[in-house]
């Protein structure tokens, strides 16, 4: 039998997995969409590099959310299968997989699932493509394979077939003698994988993935409440077992878990801690470097000033609008090459926050300071960042910025504000570093989220404050492999993200390019304008959209573990672009500077 | 309210453990059972170091499958009840935790549990100790609170109570409002902690656990088998989502795949290769090191002879009975310190072997040799190693040893044969492994089970042929940190493993000290003579037992990455004392040489 491998289920770029595919003997792969959409190759260039690696492009995948959907859902989602349609005779794709729906607006419905399918397989046959149906063991309405083929039965369209997959079945513990029951010829595909069985019971659950109070989804203080109502008296002890506490340093294992105590104790009402001051803006950003000249290329590229220079120390203050950015060339520098060292963050009362800070075990800072300058409170974060509390032109309180000599006294041009900072945390911090922010400095940590990078996946979780003045977005790998390779950034909000671009790359500036494919799927997704496409296209403009609004956002180029997004926020997007995280990551790999 | 947090949650030895708790302001902690087995500080030393910390000990945990058994296995519980009761007041600790059972043999019967419990309990108040009953929630009969709180309401005694655990409450969705209901006079103890939820659902277990056909525990012949039934003949395709792949070098990810159908098609009957040749004996282990002196002193200890030495190679034949050990010590040696290197697999057909492993994707190793040196089948295992297929003293196959000049005519004294080969495989290769060793070797995988290291989990999984002449354990660190630092080793079976051990020792050999905690622990479990007991102590020989019989085994020191082991095994044992490995583990961390 003819052999063949989804690109998905191997690492690196979509040439590296061809080859690899090729070289391993297989016949043919299935092309899974984000590794084509992250890919410079255009479809053409994709066939004709499996046609010399003598592969076939057995199945291009998925489609989702098609079927079982009101009237007006319908007609969109036939208008994007136009477009992927177009997207396969490019690449020579003759069977497609189409998922059954997960999506909310999906009706149980067989007669209508079948009719519309059908409708779909009438637009493939125009192209020549065969539509392979497949239950989802979560579908929304239909999870198990006779269910998916009792609607494709009921369709009754040469052009509309089966897909089976042994995931979808056998984790559903389904019994697969009904196989046999479909005519051989209306399975058009067949998809394998194995799985440890059982994945997951509450055992391994146990064993494996607790985690500290505060860390989880469990309402470990609701219990808590009940046990003390109860007249409970003994201590509080954390029983946790964790694969990556077990390996990880028992000192800041041990602060955390007592940090998780803490906080636990005050949510019940049983500890007093001085009362949360949430921060209420970035007063600046600290990056260090060992050179200047790159950083300060790109920060007057973006519209930058250097409007000040601190009295004791090879600090600058660089300056647009509100959005401050110190580059320090001091010793701390040589180190670890250019990076993001500390966030200054505004808050109305610094000393209340240094006290509350240091009542849930924030490792206080030193002050390393000349006499002279202004007193400013510091703690340590679990990934090392230095976070300062600041106080900017408020009367009464020491300003940080009276350390610097003025350079200019021109007004930095135009508004500029930081959107969002984007912190990697080593592996074993990453739920600690949530509960830090969330418990310290009183932000609220959102959901989070699982992004896939060409050679692994990571986990991205934003801490923000009510008004998103101040968002910081933590990252991890999936495994203590090369995290360092993924970069610290910061965002910069405009209100017109092109003309920004524009003025970026005109003082010089580089974008990151952005594959060609990402924008033919952006037009399959989104009626946007073909002007405004091309346009995003030429810069390198992402495209996200959720209920609240939408979300433009482009990457400079990187310097050390640093670069900067701009990015035209909507004021009701609740997000950072995760939806195109997957596109980016492939991109900066491979315009990744030799290192 | 007092914190404490229980060992078994924190990284490293228990002095560090203890030290990091105390650092973060822990008022106590729960003693992990295994914490102590694995320390060298006597109960004595534990409870002196928690009062110089500030620390005490609430918890001494955990007691199992003490409830509700036939009467005869109550009282060899009660027996091991008394030991650790006498540990307990040596520790100071005076609550103890059982769980509830999960033994086959406990029946579902409350009152028999409650007096049972309150026999327990009697035996404790005689020690000043309290017993915390808890509700594991995967419990054979008892796993929710409010049925636990029913049976020490039963037992109505003074030193018996309830533990409560917030994730056995709340990962089975209990409601914990009832817990209000009991006297909190009689909640003894509660253990806190958190967890992802849902944990795993199948959503998540499909984007991230799935693996290739083989490597888990579907039955994905089985479905295809109906899938061709059905008449279905396009192709096989893996689609594998799989966080460890993602990060994988896709080359060797896509040839296990590619391995991995051909395995399943031969299974289906839809492709033919050559017979698999089981191995029937392990020919010889190859040893290479940059300096022959230090393993030539243990293989001399341990009664091997420098029998013969290779005439083109500086490599020579240590020999005792059947155990061969080869010691190279040319130019592959100088890279990586003293490692396994190659194993010559006996088999009844070496050209054989060689073809399935070849068609099965095992990269045929090109033959380095002199023209008069013997021609041998060699193929790489994905870790690395050399599998050479060799027909010792076989008539009409050549034989690896004529390459080989006797250097002694004495017969190696006394009968010398492998019990077992450990091999540490890297992070990414543990399925990928298994699977080549099954379908490439013919070995039978057994199943995988987890082991406690100090620094982190291990997974070990042996593969072997049918009358146990060849056994090889595949292990793994849970991560891909550090893995170099497990070594593997070679297991030599003795008839006698004390009369080994003694022998080996009289000829300077130095073997892994065992803590003594670990054999106060063995007195408790089984009933050793005390004489027998002493002995292993002195010589630090573990102990293990199965439904087949018994398992002695000690270790020597390690060189390089190598270490042996003398075992005594009883025919029906079938495993290899993983029960003792996070002990050993814990040994071999406190006595690793500086690097």
């Amino acid at each position: 039998m003819r052999t063949s491998i989804a690109t998905v289920s191997l690492s690196g770029s979509l040439t590296e997995k061809l080859t690899a595919a090729s070289r391993a003997g297989f016949d043919g792969v299935e092309i899974f969409e984000n590794d084509l959409l992250a890919a410079p190759l255009a479809p053409e260039e994709i066939r004709a590099r499996c046609a010399d690696l003598g592969l076939a492009i057995e199945l291009y995948q998925p489609m989702r959310d098609i079927e079982a959907v009101p009237k007006a859902e319908f007609a969109r989602n036939l208008r994007r299968a136009r477009h992927k349609f177009e997207l396969m005779r490019r690449l020579g794709a003759d069977t497609v997989l189409v998922c059954s729906s997960v999506a909310p607006t999906a009706v149980d419905d067989d007669a209508l699932a079948a009719e519309q399918l059908s409708e779909l397989a009438d637009l493939a046959q125009d192209f020549g493509i065969r539509v392979a149906y497949e239950a989802l063991a979560w579908g929304r309405h239909v999870s198990t394979y006779d269910h998916a083929w009792r609607i494709v039965e009921a369709a009754g369209h040469p052009a509309l077939g089966t897909c089976l997959d042994s995931f979808h079945i056998l984790s559903r513990g389904s019994d697969p003698k009904g196989i046999e029951d479909i005519p051989g010829e209306k399975i058009f595909f067949l998809q394998l994988a194995d799985a440890p069985q059982p994945a997951m019971d509450v055992l391994q659950w146990s064993r494996h993935h607790r985690c500290f109070p505060g860390q989880g989804g469990f309402d470990v203080a609701g219990l808590l409440r009940h046990v003390l109502r109860a007249g409970y008296t003994g201590p509080l002890s954390l029983e946790v077992f964790n694969d990556v506490f077990r390996q990880a340093e028992a000192g800041p294992t041990a602060i955390d878990a007592h940090r998780s105590l803490l906080a636990l104790q005050e949510a019940v009402g049983v500890v007093e801690l001085p009362e949360p001051v949430v921060p209420t803006g970035i007063a600046f950003t600290e990056l260090v470097t060992p050179d200047a000249e790159p950083v300060a290329a790109v920060l007057a590229a973006l519209g930058f000033v250097r409007a000040a220079r601190h009295r004791g120390k090879p600090v600058d203050l660089w300056q647009r609008g509100e959005a401050r950015i110190l580059v320090n060339t001091g010793p701390a520098a040589r180190r670890e090459g250019t990076r993001l060292a500390a966030i200054g963050l505004e808050t109305p009362d610094p000393a209340g926050a240094a006290r509350r800070a240091e009542a849930l075990l924030a490792p206080v800072l030193p002050r390393r300071r000349a006499p002279e300058d202004a007193s400013l409170e510091a703690v340590a974060a679990p990934d090392g960042t230095e976070l300062f509390f600041c106080a900017t032109s408020r009367a009464g309180l020491p300003d940080w910025r009276a350390d610097f000599d003025d350079l200019t006294d021109a007004d930095p041009a135009e508004g500029g504000r930081i959107d969002h900072l984007a912190l990697t945390q080593p592996w074993h911090h990453f739920d600690e570093a949530a509960l830090f922010h969330r418990t310290v400095l009183g932000l609220d940590a959102q959901d989070s989220v699982d992004v896939a990078d060409p050679y692994g996946l990571l986990r991205s979780r934003a801490v923000t404050n009510a008004d998103g003045t101040v968002r910081i977005a933590l990252g991890v790998g999936a495994a203590p492999v090369d995290d360092t390779v993924h970069a610290q950034h910061i965002a910069l909000a405009t209100d017109d993200v092109v003309a920004a671009a524009r003025r970026f790359r005109a003082a010089g500036g580089r974008l990151l390019p952005i594959p060609a494919n990402y924008y033919e799927d952006l037009a399959a997704r989104y009626e946007l304008p073909a002007d405004d496409l091309e346009t995003y296209r030429d810069l390198g403009i992402l495209y996200d959209r959720d209920a609240g609004g939408a979300f433009c956002h482009c990457y400079t180029e990187t310097v050390g573990r640093v670069f900067f997004e701009l990015v035209q926020r909507d004021p009701g997007y609740a997000g950072y672009g995760a939806a195109n995280a997957s596109v980016r990551l492939a991109a900066q790999h491979s315009h990744r500077p030799a290192r």
